[in-house]
């Protein structure tokens, strides 16, 4: 039954996969061939190390996108040396996961915000489909971003072929009203929900196989019909990537980026299977999946890869269980490359193009931004900037900008932590904040609540509160710092406490503690402050108030 | 009144700064003379636009030691092209601190934790006592790092000059009894505490004047003593530094790195020395002070300068109450340009190297390292790292490692935080973490509490930890999460818990929030999520756990 269930689900994404791996090949500036090569053996290893039963691995338009922006300015599209070199990304790629497994750090994934992660790919989905608008219309233009694109789009203008413009835009409508309208067409003309389901899934490669039949009964391939054309028979051949010691260099830091926002996206898409089923994926386990995959294709003529969405999601829907439908969808894409390529012959570029649109127009999202803007200004400034970055500078610069700022933003936010001065509330033995509540303070006595931990980041803004508060209150001759939201006090945060005992000593005030957590306070006892510091550790605020200014809690329990 | 403490602190900060501005300059690689012209138009810049009375400005060991760090490799020592780009250098730090203060970046200098400071400035220390002992021994030996120091110094043990030696060793002897000694002796011989003091800071003077002397009587020039020299009088000439674009390029991260060292030492002394009269600084004012200080630097012949320790410390003792006293001594500074320069014609390098040896061995704290391991064991990494790394690759490499080692800690750990399950407290309203107490647990409800605000570095953790959990309890219904720690949702933490909701919804679990701070309440009112996670937000866990399952509640008052 699983395995029945398995194999339906490896049916139906060989056939999403097989033009979705030659279109993404293409995006990536690779010949079409190298895309069924990177579904074949990544399949395979990801199977064996992955942890999602449903993840289903191959060439996504992202990473297809970022592949080509590290190679196309190093070597001419489709050369063998873009070929070797894109392998060699792809093993970096493999090692750089492997690496993060081994050293536990999947965690970096986390500081890819959301908002950062959806502007990158709504930007992204835009730079593709109009980096694919030169297929549909038959005509040659470069550029890495908007800027270049457009003008490089409208100088080619007078020179648009009209047959491939018109089978690109009737496969745009086709593919379009497929994805939005034919299911309920379908149900309308009373299918079963799970067939009206499966036949929207093979509108790609329906329009395939019309196309390749009109362009071959037409010979519209030598009317300027650009098309695939011969593509060698057979299995790919284990061979390693480019060595060259200094590409690998030039290549990392892209290596880098392709790796965690393959990993970002590839997590994602698996917990949120999982999570279905209420089943388990292991975040670490991933990267080694991952990592394998990418190796895998680096050694058998693919390029970078990872968990694709849409994909995964007809995999899990169709009723994949096991890995074993990524072992049988691979043998799928196996055999499609060992007989069925010269059927490609005839297949246009237009045709790929138009499958690449729909697919990422589907992506771009910009009611995201307007979303983010209504919740946080500050994701905003990193999602807007990201978007910016990713259309008019390139798409590596669009993350660096995204993931630099709101890490910034991040650090600024967290050394800035929030404090309030308290005072005890009438009639009752609790403090709050003064400026919320009306409390009782002293005169002699000031009480600081600190809302953080105390380490690097707001040790010293912790030593400036402190002075301000000097100046504010120039009769204060104990200072408590009531500690009831401290988790956690790291070697600069004790060197800013001593370094405040020792100041508010010179300035005639003495330091004291409150509410200190049991672990917290171990951890000061391995240290010499609570000797030195001359101050008394309380066990609560009330209790370092009766002690250090009782008329002070006389007025609060009279008013 | 105050101009008499001003008059007398800047003397005092006049001897002092005498002898280390030479020694400084020539620690630096540069001229002596630039050194005076370190300490003479920066000192007038940082009193107008500093924000603390006290500091005092001027050329100090760590930073000489950067910019020798970054020079060496380009230029031969002390040449016009040495001199030029030492110019661009605080030029480039002045712009980078001027820069920092319009964008409010000052806070950045906060993720330089004192482990990683402490663990620089020691290693440092020991780092140019070590390059400066060629002086002593008369001989000449090239490095950065002590694995070329030590060999090119042993190597050169047979060409050692005698007479150099004794001048040398003797003057490290004086200097060091003095530091530590001389203040006693002078006391025991009945003089005031004052004076004992003003004459122990006088002690690096007296040697300069005593060898000079002597070497001059002794002619000990010609016996192989190297001296200064011939010093040309006069203030420096107004000139811009070597406008070099690619140079700039090239030395600019040395440049940021100096200029977040030089703030971070500058505002700890100037704050240390502020709250003792409870006087306020500015650290954003004091970015412009520091950053005018050292693009008068550039313009006036000299290099990068921040506040001195040792000098500032003088300078408050003395009695220095305004900026005044900063502006007196530079009139000391440019008088003895002026005038005074033939003096140091005959003063031997071996007398300012014991200078710099002696000041900056005092500097050198092995003792933190043991303390640090003691109390954190993550904040001693970062300090090893740091100190492994200035000693046996280089100062830049090393603080960049440590910062870089610190900052990944600091992610890693925020992005894991804690969370608990928690239980009813038997007889109480009060819900605690199951591990810690003997609490009631519902059957059907799970209550998870976060002790920290939810944003982008854990809000997929909290992902992960949830899906755990629905695991690890099969027959949970409702997930309560109780949010009386989260003082903040952003927008990654936002679509985290939508995408919770809907996991969870999948698995037939409604998910709902309890104890939602106002702030956060109002924030999550701006987003759809209250609209759509099907949930309810409950004023306490208590009111959750009645509404959800009162057979709980029940319990734990029967129990």
């Amino acid at each position: 039954m699983t395995a029945g269930k398995d194999g339906l689900a490896a049916v139906i994404v060989t056939l999403m996969l097989i033009p979705q791996s030659l279109a993404y090949a293409m995006l990536a500036g690779l010949p079409p061939i190298t895309g069924l090569y990177a579904s074949i053996a990544p399949l395979l290893l990801y199977a064996v190390f992955g942890s999602s039963r449903t993840l289903a691995v191959g060439p996504v338009a992202v990473i297809s996108l970022m592949t080509a922006a590290a190679l196309e300015p190093m070597f001419p599209s489709g050369s063998a040396a873009y070929i070797g070199a894109a392998m060699l990304l792809a093993a970096l790629s493999g090692v750089v996961l492997l690496l993060m497994a081994v050293l536990r750090l999947g965690f970096l994934a986390n500081f890819l915000s959301h908002p950062v992660i959806s502007g990158f790919i709504s930007a992204s989905g835009l730079l593709i489909a109009l980096s694919q608008f030169k297929y549909i219309l038959g005509v040659s233009a470069e550029g890495q971003t908007v800027l270049q694109l457009i003008p490089s789009l409208a100088q080619q203008l007078p020179f648009i072929n009209v047959p491939t413009l018109l089978i690109g835009g009737l496969c745009l409508v086709f593919l379009q009203l497929a994805r939005t309208r034919l299911k309920g067409l379908l149900l309308a003309l009373g299918l079963s929900p799970g067939w009206a389901d499966s036949l929207t899934k093979t509108g790609p490669v329906l329009t395939i196989i019309v196309s390749v039949l009109i362009v071959t009964w037409g010979d519209l391939a030598s009317s300027g019909v650009h098309v695939v054309g011969a593509i060698p028979e057979g299995l790919p051949a284990l061979r390693l990537p480019t060595m060259d010691w200094q590409l690998a260099m030039q290549l990392l830091p892209a290596a880098l980026l392709i790796s965690l926002v393959g990993f970002v996206e590839s997590v994602s898409v698996a917990q949120t299977l999982a999570a279905k089923r209420r089943e388990r994926i292991d975040p670490d386990q991933e990267l080694v999946g991952l990592g394998a995959a990418n190796i895998a294709a680096a050694v058998s003529g693919g390029f970078p890869v990872t968990g694709g969405f849409s994909r995964s999601i007809v995999n899990f829907d169709a009723g994949a269980r096991t890995p074993m439908a990524g072992i049988l969808t691979a043998l799928g894409i196996a055999l499609t490359a060992l007989f069925f390529t010269p059927l490609f012959h005839n297949l246009p570029h237009a045709v790929l193009a138009a499958t690449i649109i729909v697919a990422v127009l589907s992506l771009v999202d910009f009611g995201s931004l307007k979303r983010t803007w209504r919740f946080s200004k500050q994701d905003f400034i990193a999602q807007a900037a990201t978007m910016f970055g990713v259309l008019f500078m390139g798409v590596e610069i669009g993350i660096v900008m995204g993931v630099s700022l709101s890490l910034l933003l991040f650090l600024w936010r967290t050394s800035r932590p929030h404090s309030a001065v308290v005072g005890q509330l009438p009639g009752s033995e609790h403090f709050r904040n003064i400026e919320r509540f009306n409390v009782i303070q002293s005169d002699t006595v000031l009480s600081l609540r600190v809302d953080e931990s105390l380490y690097f980041p707001n040790a010293r803004y912790l030593e400036e509160r402190i002075i301000e508060l000097m100046v504010d209150y120039p009769d204060c001759q104990h200072l408590v710092l009531m500690c009831s939201g401290v988790n956690l006090i790291d070697a600069s945060a004790l060197d800013s406490l001593e370094a405040i005992a020792e100041r508010l000593t010179a300035a005639q005030v003495q330091l004291h503690l409150s509410e200190v957590k049991g672990p917290v306070m171990d951890q000061l006892r391995r240290s010499d402050f609570l000797n030195e510091f001359g101050g008394q550790v309380f066990v609560s605020q009330y209790a370092a108030m009766q002690a250090l200014d009782p008329a002070s809690i006389m007025r609060a329990a009279q008013s």
